[in-house]
């Protein structure tokens, strides 16, 4: 069983209140919640005020996605605006061990995000405090990129990590991945490891706010499990 | 006759589509549109893909606030989103004449921004440049601030240099203030020389989202032309 | 009637206990504390926790200049370690007004340092906000300078400026000067206006802890007044 | 009598010895030597060892504009590599006094470079340590631009201040323009108080590399005389 | 036999000669001396000046952990400060085998310092110039915190790597640990591969300036041999 | 068959097109282009405009190597001046995989270069996108270096990466090596792996321009495959 975590990046910024219930409505596991600060990568988006003003319309966690540097003055602000889970790049932070456990302290899960080039040698001493692995299957903050195909060997390497930890009696760990889902590519991926997917336009994108919603995401399930 | 700029960063973010079109009916001049970076102030708030997806919302120009750094980047982005006029901070640009230019190549008015210590020097050599000077009159990025008294001198001091500059012939320069204004103090903001007014929450803090806000921004006015 | 500041950089840091109640018992006004990060200057010398180690061995306000940047952290740590009055740069701060309200909201008094080239329009608007301007008479973080002869006209200026305030019913500020100041020059600079004197190597340099130190600090003083 | 300082930016890259050595022969007065870092200004051009390649083909004196960001550290390097001019931006460096010391301490004149935007009061403390004045009358660093009009009031103030200063028997101080210096406005140029022009295209554009230097400069100098 | 290195974080800054001297007379092998800069880490403690300070009364070595970021500068610094061993984080310094080459050409022993989550590649082309690996069992610069239980099977790794390049004739290379070392874990730590620990509280706090530090130190090394 | 790169950064920079076509007609491979930023490194050396200007001298391809943080602006100003590959160093941008894709993208040749400490897991996720590996065997930017015996075994590591991923079909990747090599260590160096060898004072410290480059370019390649 998977987990479907539309990115509000491609929703209606006009009326986030009513894109985000739209979403929960469809089935959605987890609002995606793209964090960018025009220096971790070239654009600017949303902050923690944006959060807080969805977080009364819906009940599935927000998964806040840190595209930003330096990030530990963020945490406390998205913490109080409602996030469950807290994602970051570990360049972006130079106490990496440190802002797993300030993410926790602050009663969220906390996650890594992994840039496509980023090894995966980061993971080796902190698998213990982590909730979330985030690969990017794209650059963050770029736009008009596709799946690039290299996250698909990452992807298994990483479920071999995390099925051992698990194996040997360590916390669950999801394994998502952001960047160019969509119907005809998912069910590799989810063959690949990954557990949580982000899609932003496949779902968004969809013709009719309501009912296009929850078609696409039911057909992103199906494809999923296809496999 | 004053210019209200009500700033949306005190509106209902979950439906920012339907707040802008009701401060344009309540009677708003400009949609405030105000921009951090988490780097030139300590929060993050909104970006180019929030003003594009207001822009059909609204008729009323929509005046950009950028508080960042580096600016230049993001000009474009924000003109493409469609804003009308774009203000920056001085010290936030090693080549102020030229991002001031950048802003007219771009279609839209230019502001310079100053903080409420920032030396009025800075408009010394480019007030041929300027469609706009933003006296802030509070810390820029920082909540629960009143209004800081040494800008009514300061506003007197630009409004003789803007004065001097158009009976010589120059363009007109808006002289916007931003920051604790209120119904008990806009009139001496007004007699002190501003003749645009960024309100937040005294005017997105009125009861009923519609008749309230075109209430309190009559009575701003009433109390602005009382002097 | 001077105040004398000596600076603890010149003193021995094996026993500054010692040394900061060998000066108060010598007749020192203040303890000049130089706190220096490797960025905003080109040395690292001492923080917060050898301004609490020192706190309880003197009774005379502790006079922190803080040559660092970026500035706001540092301050409730200064003021939690027993810090009395705290100075920055304005440079090293994107928030002047904002980082004096900081200082003054910790219970401190709140300084300006001005580097010998930086201009005097950053007293313009804050002037309110000030206990202390500290004028840089020599290059802050760099050895073996002397007094730049150019701090005298500047003194004069900000001493006008100074009287013009308090003579329209403003706050007490203290005019400080740090750098190069020696016997024979005190005079001509308290002649141009400064109130409170840095001294290091004047001091700390005489021969014997004791009776060396407050010998010293007498003759600077008698050389002060004897213009 | 003015003096004339080609931008070898507008030269031949791939015969610099000869192109210099082309302009000392057609009378210039001075190398402008154009450094950008691709920090201060979005370009990177020629650094310490193209100076030192070029030193041994000219007698005139090399004139260094540094576009760089932060300073100091290149200051020897052109030193040694046989600069005998080193202007520097005060915004790009903490300690302005400092770094026009120590241009001095290798050697060099020092000057300050001050963008279109600039406010003059840097030059208020240090008047004293300065041998050169250089109004930028483009912004530094993007290519395409015209003369920017505001200039030469600039030009004029900044000329009354270098007057008062040698009439009350200060050092001699250059007042340099750089930027859309033409045959066109050189005489307004001029006329405004400017002694020293860099003129890029308009040198290295001239049809013939020795015939065409020697004659576009001759007609500079008559159009800047034909006031 | 292991070496126990105090760090003076927690001795007594107003009287650090005599609380050097203390240590060394209960037979401490190092002196650990930790500078912070406020921007690697968040917090400011001690430079160059102290070191030079506490040089002349102690003959143990010092061992400086530089928590800075960029590094190279302090490294002189340091070196003419008497300092025996310099450690530096290699993400603070964009070329790590240069940095450690100064270190040894100023004549001190050279380390890499790793925090809680560096990864331990770091140590792959470096090892023939290490002659020290600093595993941080604590994220450096932050309060309060215990030892890292996944610090220990980080020590087995980098020792399983010194000692099959010691095997292969390589230089000897010291294990040190820093963070949360207590009498209670130190057996543990020490059975893991570390040679050397820091102790902080757990030295200085102990009661009695001279026989408490002699006492905690002795029982710090028959618990670390009781394994 | 090897390849050899004379670097730039030895040739006369008073008369680069000169040399540049010496070293084409003595038989070199590329021509290798050192671009410093003195951000990087502590040195500026030259940027696009010297790289159009020596285009038309030459038909070989010019090889650049990026010593510059950040790095995607300066591609495209590459790019249209002629390179033919960029080399970048990972630690330089936030986003590897996106800055490889650029340069080809704007059809060139992509490479990774990397620091003598650099691990080589930069390579594990982008083998897909690189046509070059760029071993440093010296410190980047630091004058008077020996070659790094430590590149030797890291060659070798690089090699077997490169031959595994060309034998499961993927694309051909070269591998450089630049720092210190000289006739007596190229047969070392090549036989460990390298294919393509930056030579600078070696070639251009020859005697007579033109006779003295080529042979020592035929000793080189002698030498090379003398093993």
């Amino acid at each position: 069983m998977i987990r479907l975590a539309p990115s509000i990046l491609s929703a209606d910024f006009a009326r986030l209140g009513e894109e985000v219930r739209a979403i929960e409505n469809a089935g959605a596991d987890l609002v995606h919640f793209d964090v960018m600060d025009n220096h971790y990568v070239p654009n600017l988006t949303i902050g923690p005020l944006v959060c807080e003003a969805i977080r009364p319309h819906v009940q599935i966690p927000i998964d806040v996605h840190l595209m930003v540097e330096p990030v530990d003055a963020l945490i406390p602000l998205f913490a109080q605006a409602g996030a469950n889970l807290i994602s970051f790049h570990p360049e972006a932070s130079r106490h990496v061990d440190r802002t797993l456990q300030l993410i926790r302290d602050h009663g969220c899960k906390a996650g890594l995000a992994l840039n496509p080039a980023t090894p995966l040698e980061w993971l080796d001493h902190v698998i213990d405090r982590l909730d979330l692995v985030l690969l990017m299957s794209v650059n963050p903050g770029f736009g008009g990129q596709a799946f690039i195909p290299s996250t698909l060997p990452k992807l298994q390497a990483v479920r071999t990590r995390i099925d051992a930890h698990m194996a040997a009696g360590g916390q669950p760990i999801w394994l998502e991945v952001d960047g160019g889902v969509k119907l005809n590519n998912i069910a590799q991926i989810v063959a690949a490891g990954a557990d949580t997917l982000v899609a932003g336009s496949a779902v968004f994108g969809a013709p009719d706010p309501d009912g296009g919603y929850r078609e696409v995401m039911q057909q992103l399930r199906t494809n999923a499990e296809s496999r």
